[in-house]
């Protein structure tokens, strides 16, 4: 069975890619945000919310064209999945912004940066793949990546929170800042596991078309 | 296409709007229990415990129901899933009483009652908005609402999280207290994000019969 | 509608039925870890590691054969979720043994022993269902199975958690430990629920084919 998905459903594509555009802006204030003095970060948990309302609008955007367009629910079903998706991307990275301004965190460990390093791969990765997503060609390789950049997060995610628990992070052994840092650093492997999740709805949309 | 909902499936209709009922008994039973003296939450935690029960057979029902009637497995799907995310608010519901009391709890932050009377307008929304599922109709309200609930729970859990951390809430700086009162501050955050699942698999629902 | 699963992909239901068959090598691997001394253990989360791996081998030779066939996607996307379901009760148990040594855990408590017991009565009855999956027969006692085990798991780990808080536990009244052990009773606590998954996922293959 082909998708269908026609030549009229050419702005779908066009919204998805604007949607998936602002992956790499939002994780761009991200690493900033992490790299800042806590005095700087404010203004960046700011940025990141505006950026977050505009994935928002471009969010309900798609869903809106959806909703007019005619094609089969369950292909519908696909686009709106992977839509939810890269929304969900969007808002983990917002909340940790926001909890790092929250908790009042002082310099953050490595381990951090590091996540944040693997989350601005994924984003890029993901901004420059959703344009091929009208043509359904060279997809492979972007979850192929995807997902060793899941792995690499996975592994800096456990060194990391074994640091946490040896003391070996500016959080040092007070109780209530390493739950602080432990849960930042949840966060931001959540967030990695949620480009894995589009990468693994784009690998549905593109086997079926196979 | 449309959705094969005919007539015969009415006592589908009636089934869900069974179950969703139960929802504000639930949330119903846990407002009094976070707001009940220690030595009163046992009973209440029992209570929970059966409305939770009732809640399974309603489940149940709906789904041998669904296995009896002719119905696409597309269109089945989507009442399957709507009948697990409408248990999974209450297993959460029902987690939540069960930890207060498990956890010996003493005064639970005022953050901790916010959410759960975000979670009790939620329950109230759900029963109300089930039966109109049959006729499909004023029911966008009911997302838009659901999702604007999702959002104060959001930052009422946010803004909780902060003042656990910065131990002003009963808690105090006691590390152990502190993991208490988060954990149970994240499952209500779990729960309200559970109705936002169950307003999303309506809005699926309902975008397809469109 | 019928399952488009005919003679011809009988090779599937034999690649389901190996990667199935590693859960219980698996988790047999995990209760030999738990139950070791901490020295022991660096050498079983290697051997953990390399069953995980090869339980990857498997979940990819599935895809790869569900791309290969000509099944309707509808189809298609069931198996697929439940290879993908497989393949994450694998990596959970997996993150646990991971985690055991990377905290360098010393004794666990007996809660944690029977999650793991739990763990591996799921991965045995999933491993003696999944050759039942190709004639669709005698499937219903596995789920009826696994959810209550999964509700022996879940009480399991309340009581874990009520016992981890009153410092009834080899980790004490640390709250550095017990953070970690209660990261780790989690963990399984999750893993259980995957098992849940996997048998939610055959219930509505099989609901499919009545």
């Amino acid at each position: 069975m082909r998708l269908r998905l026609k030549p009229r459903d050419t702005s779908l594509f066009d919204l998805l890619t604007q949607q998936a555009r602002l992956l790499p802006v939002g994780s761009g204030v991200l690493a900033q945000l992490v790299g800042s003095a806590p005095e700087a970060r404010v203004a960046l948990a700011e940025t990141m919310r505006e950026t977050e309302h505009r994935a928002d609008e471009a969010t309900h955007a798609i869903l809106r064209r959806i909703n007019e367009t005619f094609v089969t629910p369950f292909d519908r079903d696909d686009i709106y999945d992977l839509a939810g998706r890269l929304d969900d991307c969007m808002d983990d990275m917002e909340e940790v912004a926001d909890l790092v301004v929250l908790y009042r965190m002082g310099e953050l460990p490595a381990g951090v940066v590091e996540q944040v390093g693997v989350l601005q791969r994924c984003a890029e990765l993901t901004a420059e793949a959703m344009p091929r997503l009208s043509t359904m060609k060279n997809l492979r390789e972007f979850w192929v990546e995807i997902n060793s950049l899941e792995n690499e997060g996975d592994r800096t995610h456990r060194q990391l929170l074994s640091d946490i628990f040896d003391g070996l992070t500016p959080a040092g052994t007070d109780p209530i800042e390493i739950m602080k840092i432990k849960e930042i650093a949840d966060l931001l492997e959540s967030a990695i596991d949620g480009f894995e999740r589009v990468a693994n709805a784009i690998e549905t949309i593109v086997l079926k078309e196979a």
